[in-house]
């Protein structure tokens, strides 16, 4: 059942070992199919080299028992059911690990717009969820992790489809969108967009340094592009 | 019709994903036919794997209308047209995300001169544009972008061929040359020349540490390169 | 002798350069038959390209004596055989010099846990030992560093299974697991898990930046998104 | 004539942009003939794809006339024949741009021993040269480059076999080798040490981060490792 979303979802998850969003089985992608309220997941711990679309298992959406494959889901399936629960434009989502994306979410805080290539794709900051207690920890961890990211939408009165991607704090980003491809497509974006985020931040902390001395500024440019240039062949 | 122009156009832009100058649709390149007066460009949001030369549209220098082509040019083609128009010497031009001339422009400063490898190829500080005005931004966007790149050269008494490339503050890159991939070749050299300036710039600012122990330093070179070297198979 | 475990070594030893851990003959695998006490390990300054199974040394787990192969095994042998004695579930040891993990040795700190990335697989703080004596290093180096890694888990009372790796002080790093391919992996995870860990350090110390003008956030999100969207080709 | 030496010469001057250490044509690799005091070297401004053995011109070691060959040698030939004759233990030499070490010269200061991976190459700091005077550079500039190199291994009573590698100030690095292949070696292990002590020094100056809540890094620990562990699939 599902062959053309298994299809998709498959897809979609070759992309993070290609695109580099994680390594070894770091990263998942699910789909949903909202007729018939069915998910299709990656099956837990395989590596991606191992994947086929036949592999990959169906869940429910209200229960998230397994409704055909042998294979276990990825441990985060309650995280993405409850946000296709609770997001009902969410056609598909992408978790991984990648690094900048990480690395705001271990420091805890989100990613400001700093430029044009945050607001071709997010309408706003990027939040990070508040930390997690040790009751959700302790308790239906996966689940606390989808319901702390869906509470941060509802205080912060964002819409899902305007800012698609969250930071879960000391852990790493979930993104979304119209279908599994697109989710993916929001990981790379937003795993850019924290690349610049973070050395614009550095940037903007830092002092520029001394200028080179002008004398030999003026030398280098002209041995290459002055009349007497003599860098290169003669034309 | 301009099917040189078409293929040197594509030949460039297809240097942005092999040079990891942009991902996805993240960036153009322009050519002018001087005589004629009109210019290619790429088309708006196109991958560039979907890309060939008899896509591009050729649009008008003056009036900014397609001319030929089925596809939209770039939605950044007012602001190529703007620089055509007022920077007389430039053939080719080209606008990317790369990340670190992004990083600049998110910070709003300009990429002061350190070294040869920047002399080499820029006559001087490469510039950050102001930031733009409220009626800029709701009015022709695009056409004001190129209006305050021009505004930035004049107010600085910059020949945009001594310095061929700017920072759209909390955009961009530009960069031009005398054809579209010498463009492209500026965009790539900007991007070398940004990142040795930012970690210059954290370097000049951070403290030396603590040098290594000097017994273990000389240990490990002896092993190596000493009298009774033992690392490695006998010569 | 001990074909299939030099097979194992080999193709260990062939991801250190395929997952860019080390260039030239920075690195080394082991792996150990625990019943027969002999350790197959990479000859010493040999070219990852010009390894073959069979040009592995095999060594005494005891006296550290060469039993087969022609060829000097690794400079660092005593330092495995040392892990090897003290800590009876290693059946497979890396030492490398990635960047990452040899600039956390080289600041001689350890790299604290920050986030899932690394409790997903070590389960604490990965040590960084103390500075070695002049006499350790003008002693059996080899030998004295693999005692001080024992000294560094004895004094944590850690579980060298729990937290697989260790940074040797003003060195690198050295990584084990269940075999040898275990032992790399975990030299690839400690490299992703050091990268995150360094740029978490000085996010969290650096303040964030100016948010870009919001007026421009809304123009770009909606050319691409809005209802009046004039990026891309119509639909 | 010299056959043998230009496909040496060649194969390291390959090196430049297989691994890295430059684009376009920003580097440049010479080798000595010394019996017959002649220096083959890469011709000016040629890309690396363009090369051929056949190409590289023979320049002599005390004129520095070009003896053979149709194209310009190099415009930093100067400073190649200064070290072959100040430094004659020498056989190859190599200039790149390369990024970590540009960095290093930009901000005017030496790359200290802060590990083995350092210790095994370099017996001690690589030194960064004095600014250069208005004459220097006016003058017979790409010679005196090489002058005020030698004049720091002088002042420093530096062995230039010992430290193979300099640093010329706001431009980039030089080094040198028995022949041609190891000075382009050197050039790579030059830029991993620079990479591995840019980070030493912003680490050693970053204070650590506040760690993970203990309970979390339990529970992802334990789900992958502990006794009840459901990540992955039933062994």
């Amino acid at each position: 059942m599902l062959e053309e979303l298994k299809q998709q979802v498959y897809d979609a998850c070759m992309k993070i070992p290609a695109w580099k969003l994680a390594i070894f089985t770091w990263g998942n992608v699910s789909g949903i199919d909202r007729e018939r309220g069915l998910v299709v997941i990656k099956p837990s711990g395989v590596e991606y080299d191992e994947l086929r679309p036949e592999l990959f298992p169906v869940v429910d959406l209200e229960t998230g028992k397994t409704v055909e494959g042998n294979l276990n889901p990825s441990s985060d399936t309650p995280t993405h059911l409850e946000l296709y629960r609770r997001f009902p434009s969410v056609g598909g989502i992408t978790h991984t690990h990648s690094t900048w994306a990480v690395i705001y979410a271990q420091a805890g805080r989100g990613i400001r717009p700093y430029g044009t290539t945050h607001a071709d794709h997010f309408g706003g900051e990027i939040p990070c969820t508040r930390a997690m207690t040790e009751a959700e920890i302790r308790g239906e961890y996966e689940l606390e992790t989808g319901r702390v990211i869906c509470e941060t939408f509802e205080t912060l009165h964002l819409d899902p489809m305007h800012v698609p991607a969250v930071l879960v704090r000391s852990h790493g980003p979930f993104t979304w969108g119209k279908d599994p491809m697109d989710s993916v497509k929001c990981a790379l974006t937003l795993e850019a967009v924290a690349d610049m985020a973070f050395h614009t931040e550095l940037l903007a902390a830092s002092p520029q340094a001394a200028n080179m001395d002008n004398v030999l500024l003026h030398r280098h440019f002209d041995r290459k592009h002055g009349p007497n240039a003599y860098y290169g062949q003669k034309k």
